[in-house]
């Protein structure tokens, strides 16, 4: 059939507004770039950040702590720069998660550790991965360091990176180990009674 | 059958030397104490501590560095407390051992980085596992801590211990993830065109 060279033009030429101009989002796209754009969009709705599918919570980002206070009430907070996450119970098997508050510099951030089980038929283990993002956006996050450490007698190990904004998440950060990532064995180097206890130092830079 | 106590008390009594006592060990043991002392003896001769076992040499503390110079001519040594110990092509397929000499403090040094694969069917993945080991006995290698260090922008990890002895040798600390371990997707957050920089600092304590 012919195509309508004219229409085509036109189609590729019109912009579309962002789907979150009703959350305040300015901008307009051409139909190729508009989803790439919308995942990106500052105005997306913020997902609940804790770890795992089961909560479909979305709303703005003045609305996150509310919905953490709420709904997610034992998630214990700390105050400081310096803190000790201390995960219980790190031996128990199954995949599982550990969620804590970090309250300093006026924001909250939210330490995560996830376990996962590895199926290596040599050799199956289980693997950590801990991680801390920013209730904020992007450029909040940028503004600050994370430092996670484990320390045992004569060992240490440790991670430093920018938080991750919630906006973001950490799904990502941990499929890509982009994060303190460290098997069973070398959990057992630091763990005491089979409990966890993680130094997180947060600092702005 | 009539056993005899009186020789089985003698025989209980008895005790015998060290299998290394032809190379000075001065000590006596039980029969069943003897097995367990001669795997320690600081007497027990002293294994290549090239990683892999291919080379059998045997020998004493002090013909190790001759036995490296000579048979492992191609071992790169650095000058220094603090260098960079380059993997290069770190994504060739494959299990592979890197190998470094770093000469500080008037001790040798022997950097060790093992790329193995793992077959988890539901994501296989490389790791990797750098260590540091002292060309010296246990209670030299005591005397220091070694710190590893990878970093890219924005992104840290480290890990600081005490070097093991040669004596002692690296495979039990990878097996126990006693050093740094990282798999395939942090390595390429810090490697270059397929090479991977790891900081190494030597420090006395
Ligand atoms: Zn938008
Ligand atoms: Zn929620
Ligand atoms: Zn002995
Ligand atoms: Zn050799």
């Amino acid at each position: 059939s012919v195509r309508n060279l004219g229409l085509e033009k036109i189609a590729n030429t019109v912009r579309f507004p962002c789907k979150f101009s009703t959350s305040g989002c300015p901008l307009n796209f051409h139909h190729a770039d508009k989803t790439e754009h919308e995942e990106l969009c500052e105005f997306r709705p913020y997902c609940c950040p804790c770890p795992g599918a089961s909560c479909k919570w979305q709303g703005g980002l003045s609305d996150v702590m509310e919905h953490l206070k709420k709904i997610h009430k034992s998630i214990t907070t700390l105050q400081g720069e310096d803190i000790v996450f201390l995960a219980t119970d790190i031996n128990l098997p199954g995949a599982v998660d550990w969620v804590m508050m970090q309250s300093c510099f006026d924001y909250n951030f939210m330490l995560v550790l996830e376990k996962q089980e590895k199926y290596d038929p040599a050799q199956p283990t289980q693997m950590f991965y801990a991680v801390v993002q920013l209730i904020g956006s992007k450029k909040e996050a940028d503004n600050f360091v994370y430092r996670l450490e484990l320390s045992a007698s004569r060992r240490r190990m440790s991670w430093e990176a920018t938080p991750r904004s919630i906006h973001e998440g950490v799904v990502v950060a941990i499929q890509q180990s982009d994060c303190l990532a460290f098997d069973s064995n070398a959990a057992q180097l630091f763990a005491e009674n089979g409990n966890l206890g993680i130094n997180v130092t947060i600092s702005r830079i």
